[in-house]
C-alpha cells in the first residue's frame, strides 16, 4: 500500500535532508491538491528568511552588487563566512586601473580603451574573453568615478604596475582596498543593509526548472570548524549572486589544476580564500574556465607572512630600481614585466632575488607607512652602502657594483638597454644613500579561472545557457584576465562586474 | 487529497522525462511497499537492454577497456556515435611511445621511466599530474607488448617526435593507428562483442546515491542530425566507461576555453570530436582540469584537409631537414621542439612556413605511401633544385641558399649550433636532388584537458570523491599531458588507461 504524502512536507523533507530538489517538478503525481501555478510558487520548503537577492561574499564584487540591488529598490542580504568583511579586497594596495580618468588627464597621460584592452590581452596570452575585457575597459573610468562620487573614496596618485603601457592605476588615499570596502559597507549600512559575518554559504537550492531559488547557510559558523554553525534556508526571490572570491588558499584544489603549487608556496590571500563555494556552483552544472591559470605574485617576501608590505615596496620601485640575482650580482628580468614572467623567473633562480631602491626612489615612490611597516617587521632592510648590501646577501661584490654602475648609466639615458624598454619617468641613478632592500619570493595571489558567465553576470551551464537566478562576479569568475592578470585590474573587474551583476539580478523576475 | 503513487511507476516517469533521479532515495515516503534493499535494486526504470559495462566510444581507450572487461569474464557493450569505429585512433600515424622496449634495446637506445617522465613534464610545463605520468611511463612497454602479443600488432621502426630525448615511438607496420583499432575490434568480435555504431550517448542515469546505473543512447543516430535516432535506456550493472575523446572539432566549446581557436583554425580530428559527452559528465558534478590546453599540430598542411599526409612527412624529417620562414629564407625555430612552441612560432610568422627534405632524407625517413599520397594530393611538391623552391614559394633566394649551406655545415658537425642542440643520427646535408617540400600551418589536434580521474580511472567529483560506477580513459581525461602532449604518447595514454579502466570497472560490485 502506498502512503498518502503531502507534497509540501515531502519537499521540505528533501530540502532539509540536503538533497537537491531538481526534478521535483515531476512530483505532481504525488499530490493533486496544488495547481501548477501554486506548485511553482510553493516549493514546500520552510524558509527561515527571505529576501530579493542573496549575495555570497563581502569583497569588492559582493558589496558593489548589493549596493546596486538596494539602489534598484530591492531587498538584499550579504553573507560572509569570515568574522570580518572584505576578504582579499581589504588586504591589497587599493589600486584601481582605469583608462581615460581625470587624474590621467591632469598628468598628461594618454590612454584609451584600446590600449587597456591590448595590455590585458598581451598579458593574458589572448586567453581572455575579449568581450569581457572590452566592456571592463569601457566601464573602468565609470567604475572609478562611482567609487569617488557615490562612495566618496579619494585617490591620491597614479601607480605603475608591470604590463601596463601607461600609468593607469589609481591609488586610494591609504594605499589600501579597505578604503573602498569601508566606504561601501558604510553606504550599505546607510541603506539599512547589514552584512552577516560568520555565515557560511553551504549550497544552492534550485526548483523543478533548475532555477536557483535560495541558499542554505550556516549561521554562527567559525572559520576552520566544519561542524560549527546552524543551518538556515534563505529564500532568494530574484537571485543569488556568487561573489565569494578565488581559491588561492585551497592547496588541494589548486594542486589539481596547477600541480606545482603545493604547500611550499604560501599565499598573499586571506585565510578564507578556499574553493568550496565555487565547487558547489559547479555541482549545479555550471561551466568553469581557465582554472589552471593561478597567479603567483612576484613581489612578495619570504620574510613576512601573507601579502605584507613588500608588494607595495617592490611595485613602486620597478622601472626605477633594479632586481638582482644574488648568485650573479646581475639583473635577470625586466622588472616591469608581467607577474607570470617575473614569478617564473624567480622560481627558476631557485632562491629569492632582491630589489633595491635608493633614498630618492624610495622616498619618491613608496608610501611612508609601507616603508615604516616593512622596516619594522624586517622584510625591508636599510643599508648605507652598496657594499654592505653585497655582504648582507652574499652577492659577488664586483659584479654587483659593476651592474649598478651599468644600470645607472642606462637610467641617465632613460632606456633599459638590457631588455629594450623604457624606464619610468623620473627615474634617477641608484646612488643616494641610504639604500632599502627587500628579498622577493613568489606567493599564490590570484585565480584567473572560475565560473563562465555572460556579460550580464549570469552563470553559464554546460549547455551554454544561463542558470536562471544565478549570477557571479569578482574572482570567482574566469575569463577576464586570461592567463595573467595585470596589477590593479582586479579591483576594477570586481567592482564593475559586481555592479552589473547587482543591476541585472535586480531586474530578474521574482519566482515567488 | 494526495494521490497514491506507485514508486516504480513514478521513478520510471522521471527517468523517461529525462530527469535525473538523484535524490529519489528520499522518496520512500511515497510508497512503503518496497523494502530499502528492493528499492536499491529496483529503480522502476524500464531498461531496454542491460549489460555489465557500457563503454562510450570505440577508439584506443574504449576498445582496450572493453577487452579487459571481456577478459575478466563480464559482459560489455561498446557504443559509437559515428557510422565507423575508431574515431581519431584510426587517423593518426600509429606511433606508440614506450620506454625500455625490445626494439629500443635492439637499436642500442638507452631509455628509462625517469627519462620519459622528465620529457613529458618538460613539455607539459609541469602542469601534468605526476603520478599519472609515472604510471603511464612504467606501464608503457607492457602496453606496447600487449598490442603485440595479445592483439598481434606489428611494429616496424622507431620514429622520432619533437620533445622526446630518445627514439621512443614505435610505428605500426602501416604507419596508422588503424592497425591497432582493426586488431582490437577483431579480437572483440572473437569474444562475441560487436560495436554499436550510429549509437549516440545522450546522458548518464544515476540512482538515489548518485551511483551511475546506466545510460540513455540514441540508436540509429546519424551524425549531424540532432533529431535522428531512437532513445534506448541501457542498464550498466557494474559501470559506464567514458572513452569518447576530445573536443577539437567543437568550435564553440574550444573558444570558451581558448578564445584564439576560432573557425579560422581547422582540425586534424574526425568530425565527431565534439564535446557533448564530456559536458554531460560535467553536469553530474565531475571535475575538469586543463580544459584550456588545446594542442595545435605544427605539422599540418593548409593544402589538404584534416590530418592528411603532411604530419608524417614533416615529423619524419625534423632533426634531419630544416623548416624555413619563407619571408626571410631562414630557419626560425628548433624543428625538434615541442608542438606548442613550434605551432606558436608558425602562427607568429603570420603565414605558412615550409619544410624541405632531400632525396636521401625523404627516402630514409618517410614511409612510401605517405610520400606518394602527399605528392598525389598536392600537399607535398617535388623540385629539382633549391633555386626552384625559392621561386615557387617566393623566398629571398640568396638568403635561402646561404641558410641551406649553413645548415649543411652544421649537419656535418652533427650539432644544431643555431639552437644549441643535437641533430638526428644519420642526418646528412640537404643537397641530393630531388627535393620535397610541404607548407605547414597549425590545426587543432588534441585536447590535453578533460575529466579529472584517479589512477583507477574513476571520475572524480567536485567533492574530490569518485563518482561510483563511472570511469573514463583516453582524450576525455585531463592531467596526463599537462600543457603540451608529446607525439606518440596519446596512443600509450589511451591504451594504458583504457585497460586500467576496464580492469577496474570489471571489479566494481554490481548494483543490480
Amino acid at each position: 500500500m502506498a502512503k498518502m504524502v503531502d507534497r509540501r512536507q515531502f519537499l521540505k523533507t528533501m530540502a532539509l535532508a540536503g538533497v537537491s530538489i531538481a526534478g521535483a517538478g515531476t512530483l505532481v503525481g504525488c499530490s493533486d491538491n496544488t495547481s501548477t501555478d501554486q506548485a511553482q510558487e510553493n516549493t514546500g520548503i520552510t524558509w527561515q528568511e527571505e529576501t530579493d537577492v542573496v549575495v555570497i561574499g563581502s569583497g569588492f564584487a559582493g558589496l558593489a552588487a548589493a549596493l546596486e540591488v538596494v539602489e534598484a529598490g530591492f531587498q538584499v542580504k550579504v553573507i560572509e563566512k569570515m568574522p570580518v568583511i572584505g576578504g582579499n579586497s581589504t588586504i591589497n594596495g587599493g589600486d584601481v586601473a582605469a583608462c581615460g580618468s581625470k587624474m590621467q588627464a591632469e598628468q598628461g597621460i594618454e590612454d584609451s580603451v584600446d590600449l587597456m584592452v591590448s595590455d590585458m590581452l598581451v598579458a593574458g596570452l589572448n586567453y581572455n574573453h575579449v568581450d569581457r575585457v572590452r566592456l571592463l575597459a569601457e566601464k573602468s573610468n565609470e567604475t572609478l568615478e562611482w567609487t569617488m562620487n557615490y562612495l566618496g573614496v579619494k585617490y591620491t596618485k597614479l601607480n605603475y604596475h608591470g604590463g601596463h603601457s601607461v600609468l593607469r592605476t589609481h591609488m586610494t588615499e591609504n594605499a589600501s582596498g579597505s578604503d573602498i570596502i569601508k566606504a561601501a559597507s558604510e553606504k550599505l549600512k546607510e541603506k539599512g543593509v547589514s552584512i552577516s559575518t560568520n555565515t557560511k554559504f553551504v549550497r544552492l537550492i534550485e526548483n523543478e526548472e533548475k532555477r536557483i531559488i535560495g541558499v542554505e547557510v550556516l549561521e554562527g559558523y567559525k572559520f576552520g570548524k566544519d561542524d560549527s554553525g546552524t543551518s538556515k534556508l534563505i529564500k532568494a526571490r530574484k537571485a543569488v549572486i556568487m561573489a565569494s572570491g578565488g581559491f588561492s588558499q585551497d592547496v588541494k584544489m589548486r594542486q589539481i589544476h596547477e600541480p606545482r603549487l603545493d604547500d611550499r608556496f604560501s599565499s598573499t590571500n586571506h585565510q578564507g580564500a578556499t574553493g568550496e563555494a565555487l565547487r558547489e556552483v559547479l555541482k549545479h552544472g555550471a561551466m568553469d574556465v581557465h582554472m589552471d591559470w593561478i597567479q603567483l605574485g612576484p613581489w612578495t617576501s619570504p620574510d613576512e607572512p601573507g601579502f605584507g608590505y613588500t608588494p607595495q615596496f617592490c611595485e613602486r620601485l620597478v622601472g626605477m630600481s633594479p632586481m638582482i640575482n644574488v648568485k650573479t650580482g646581475k639583473r635577470f628580468i625586466m622588472e616591469t614585466g608581467n607577474r607570470k614572467v617575473r614569478a617564473d623567473a624567480i622560481i627558476e633562480l631557485g632562491e629569492p632575488c632582491i630589489i633595491l631602491g635608493d633614498e630618492y626612489a624610495v622616498k619618491k615612490q613608496v608610501v611612508e607607512k609601507i616603508l615604516e611597516g616593512g622596516l619594522a617587521n624586517g622584510c625591508i632592510k636599510k643599508y648605507d652602502t652598496l657594499e654592505e648590501i653585497a655582504d648582507a646577501y652574499n652577492i659577488p661584490k664586483d659584479a654587483f657594483l659593476a651592474e649598478i654602475k651599468h644600470w645607472n648609466a642606462m637610467v641617465l639615458k632613460g632606456v633599459d638597454e638590457d631588455f629594450g624598454t623604457k624606464l619610468l619617468d623620473g627615474a634617477k641613478p641608484t646612488e643616494q644613500a641610504p639604500f632599502y632592500v627587500a628579498r622577493l619570493w613568489p606567493k599564490v595571489h590570484h585565480c584567473m579561472g572560475g565560473l563562465y558567465t555572460n556579460l550580464k553576470g549570469q552563470v553559464i551551464n554546460q549547455d551554454f545557457e544561463p542558470i536562471k537566478g544565478l549570477y557571479a562576479a569578482g574572482e570567482i569568475v574566469g575569463g577576464t584576465h586570461g592567463a595573467v592578470r595585470l596589477g590593479g585590474v582586479a579591483c576594477t573587474d570586481c567592482l564593475t562586474y559586481g555592479r552589473i551583476a547587482g543591476q541585472e539580478a535586480a531586474k530578474e523576475e521574482a519566482w515567488s
